[in-house]
């Protein structure tokens, strides 16, 4: 049966009052809400409105500032530091991000590092802002540890993302968007509930062995590096995970690699501008010949055409707009239940299915 | 049997001895060989001397030109673009590092793309060139196609390699120099040499099949991804390439994707000053802490501790300056042949072993 589908104004307006009723002002209600939703909109519902709950129980327990102290530090023409202060990842992240662009579009290229921050949802969410400037898009996050460096037995860093949007002109955009473990801990957690198997290469169990038994590996808590094995190449998805680690927190002054906790995961946005290198119209065309070529790669017979970054998520995108966002019943319950406990009335209704 | 040392002034002479003979000018020879001698002092064989051969019958043939008209195109105090006249690869690729380095070293930031080049080596041989600097160093280069996009069934990109050197203070800095294909092509050759099994998950054969079967994966040339599967993070690779060819190729107006060809190749080097966020001595003493918390990682009874990036590399070279140069008997062979070609003294002893 497929899930209902929600009108997207609905789902706004529900999650911000939630976020006003957790004490949230209302200017940083409406970029978190607007935040979670474009990942549901893309159909990367690990980021979005399923998320929110749980982002609502650390405003409740304060382990998430609800009116943070929010700061700006060293600034330059191309960068910039911002303290979140502690609150919610999402509106200083966006803030940061229209601060990259404003630099990038003035100078070139524009940096902007966010330390004492949290979970700042879907990566694509800033470095898409970039495009409609002929700006490239950048967006790094580092995370709580969760993945075992190769050689190791112990999870002692994140999954550490990146994410890279480029413009094109009448195709989609390419946009990266990709945790620098082997698979997402969504994964893992779907696995476990449908009670199927993991692929081999993705994790481990509580013995440091790799399985593929999803019930041990999401006891277990440690995913492996993009690559796998050693011999398979994780010491490059490790490596890219420690340089996102330098990219967000150590450039900013936040809590690296081991030391991360909730409440102090560090980013990094940034924006470059393709005039410093030739005209953006040329560029985009250049980009739609390259995805074109690399999507007329031979295929087995009767296989789809080789698929490029981005490229599903901006089709669901516009479906979701024009149909509705699916949302699974356990999301639902979590959302109208939270309503409840805030006193916030609950009144979506499906759109379609 | 260990293989013979030889002192690097020594193979630094006859390598600009055999460029300059073979048409190169005196400070692009100089480049060339400080470029390739650097990949075997630390270690990455596959990109040095081994490869001298090679360049010297592309001279000689005329397929890459020994006097090559370089010009700077598009030039801005952040960014510059070379084209590289279809010349040796190392010599522009160096100067665009020198330049990126001016730049950031002016303004903040400095991204110098080179076009119509060929082969430029290590990538970490420009990489590093920043860290005196209290720069970040970048070096990114697209290649000819030998890599398979997940879902495809034919090799249409290259293994475009992403290097980022970060200083430390007191630790070996970070440097991570990684192709996106799961596996490097030597490794396929070196297997087939030796009749060895290569890593599942690294090549097809010419079926599109996986194969641990190096002779057939070396008749194929059809690499994986890193990630190797798409339910392992394929797309993670093909994407992580497809940036590179973007940031070198369509950046620079040179050949992207499927269509480079040798002399086509395109690369981009980059530095980042580090005070653009914080003082340089607390960031390199931060990126010790980084390091050695990563080392500090629990691993196996009686196993090695984790190694972080670029750190066995650094080892390397420290003993191959101390004690020379370890080069394998068929590259001191066609060395030596190369010399009576062109009629070079070759008078390369050991200096130990």
């Amino acid at each position: 049966m497929p899930e209902p589908r929600y009108a997207v104004g609905d789902l706004d307006r529900l999650a911000r009052d939630l976020l006003v009723a957790a004490g949230v002002d209302a200017e940083d209600a409406a970029i978190t809400a607007e935040g979670l939703l474009a990942a549901d909109l893309r159909g990367v519902t690990s980021h979005g409105l399923a998320h929110l709950p749980r982002r609502l129980e650390r405003l409740a327990s304060g382990r998430v500032a609800a009116r943070p102290d929010e700061r700006i530090g060293r600034n330059t023409p191309l960068s910039a530091i911002i303290d979140a202060g502690g609150g919610l990842g999402i509106p200083p992240s966006r803030r940061a991000m229209d601060l990259a662009i404003a630099k990038a579009r003035a100078t070139g290229a524009g940096l902007v590092a966010v330390r004492n921050s949290t979970h700042n949802g879907m990566a694509s969410y800033y470095a898409l802002r970039a495009l409609p400037h002929d700006l490239i898009g950048l967006a790094l996050t580092n995370a709580t540890p969760m993945v075992v460096p190769p050689g190791g037995r112990a999870a002692v860093y994140g999954t550490n993302p990146i994410c890279v949007a480029v413009p094109a002109l009448e195709e989609p955009p390419l946009v990266l968007d990709m945790a620098t473990s082997a698979a997402a801990w969504g994964k893992v957690e779907v696995a476990a509930r449908t009670s199927a198997p993991i692929p081999t290469g993705i994790a481990l169990d509580g013995a440091g062995r790799v399985t593929t038994d999803a019930a041990l590996a999401l006891t277990a808590r440690a995913l492996l590096p993009l690559g796998g094995a050693a011999e398979t190449g994780a010491y490059k998805g490790f490596g890219l995970a420690v340089l996102v680690d330098v990219f967000t927190a150590v450039l900013s002054g936040g809590a690296p690699g081991q030391s991360i906790v909730e409440g102090g995961s560090s980013h990094l946005l940034g924006a470059l501008r393709i005039d410093l290198f030739r005209e953006p119209h040329d560029f985009r065309r250049a980009i739609d010949s390259l995805i074109r070529e690399l999507r007329a790669t031979p295929v087995p017979p009767g296989a789809p055409p080789v698929s490029l970054p981005g490229e599903r998520e901006t089709r669901l995108e516009a479906e979701h707009r024009a149909r509705g966002v699916p949302l699974d019943a356990a999301t639902l319950e979590e959302l109208r239940a939270a309503a409840a406990r805030l006193g916030v009335a609950y009144a979506l209704e499906p759109a379609g299915v």
